[in-house]
């Protein structure tokens, strides 16, 4: 189902004010109680809200999948993505390995010595390689080995999560670097598959918590 | 919304059969007309389907998310596990990481290389732990670095995708061995961080395209 607008601000109002009459919630929204008549009626059939005779609508909680899609696939990048753990380009490997296990990551992001610009990307599995492949690892610096930009695939924190987790399952990557805006190398942030999992699961379990109530 | 059988039975008939009148829906139920009334009235203003005059109740496909919580999070372990890649326990650290390569893939499931029977996991973050610290990855077998049993967690194929990401991201691993029941060690496949993703966002998807119809 499709809520419009209007009725999603009908629920924030009962999920705030409950119980609520109909003429506050009408009066809330600078409308008449008889305009609203059709949306209260929906919200009340489809379970959402519930309309109790001499007390008002309250929010029953136990139905919420209609927003359920909204939460779980269209919120912005910017609402899940987590801080980066940067090294500059001129760490050596075996200092880059240090790095992922003190911060337990599974990416370091990789930052020009002097601009601070983001030029690179390393994985556990670069990491891997690198340490299996090369005699001098506390001698090489990770510039050598990593993934550089334009290389790598980026988003912007206003896209949707869904267009985040397309990417990191289509481009066979485990984090994508957020940047500013779509043509700037500024990262602010990175949506992990790890965060993308956890922002399902918990949804998910705050659904079954509700219903259980 | 949650949905009750009858009302679930009346959109696969709708969808199977469109366009179709409320007395066919009934007939096919064994029911009569007006006991369906309410079920009818509610999946129509819910826009489940869609009432046309004269031609019958078409499926309107643009609303499915009240099915989509059972898809996304109800289906059985079963349904989206994958083939691990094993190894013997006596298989070299380097060999192992070769392994990891090869297949593409996080993490491989170790056996007893007489019994067959599944004694631990290796994780790529292990193999990078250990390809650091030791001098002669060539010489090891993995029994000396791997996860042993009963020190991983376990889940069985007919557990729910919600308990399997639940165990994931609470116990921070990659994968899930998935056992034959409860108390075997028996390994049948694997559920990892990688194929829930794709389970949610490819769902998410779906879910899209159908709308954009």
């Amino acid at each position: 189902m499709e809520l419009s607008t209007r009725q999603k601000k009908i629920i924030e109002i009962v999920r705030r004010d409950e119980p609520i009459s109909g003429d506050n919630i009408a009066k809330q929204l600078g409308l008449t109680k008889p305009t609203l008549r059709n949306d209260l009626s929906l919200l009340t059939m489809t379970g959402i809200l519930d309309a109790r005779p001499k007390v008002g609508y309250i929010y029953s909680g136990q139905t919420i999948e209609p927003l359920l899609f909204e939460e779980l696939f269209h919120q912005k990048v910017a609402e899940i993505m987590v801080p980066p753990v940067f090294i500059k380009q001129t760490t050596s490997i075996s200092d880059a390995i240090t790095d992922l296990f003190m911060h337990d990551t599974g990416s370091l992001y990789v930052i020009h010595e002097v601009t601070g610009e983001f030029v690179g990307l390393l994985s556990r599995k670069d990491l891997l390689r690198a340490s299996i492949n090369n005699q001098n690892i506390t001698g090489t610096p990770v510039a050598m080995i990593m993934t550089r930009m334009p290389n790598i695939v980026t988003i912007t924190p206003d896209e949707r999560i869904i267009d985040a987790g397309y990417l990191i399952v289509h481009q066979e990557v485990d984090s994508l670097p957020v940047v500013e805006s779509a043509n700037s190398t500024k990262v602010i942030g990175k949506v992990s598959k790890s965060k993308l999992l956890t922002h399902f699961i918990s949804s998910g379990y705050e659904v079954e918590k509700n219903k259980e109530k």
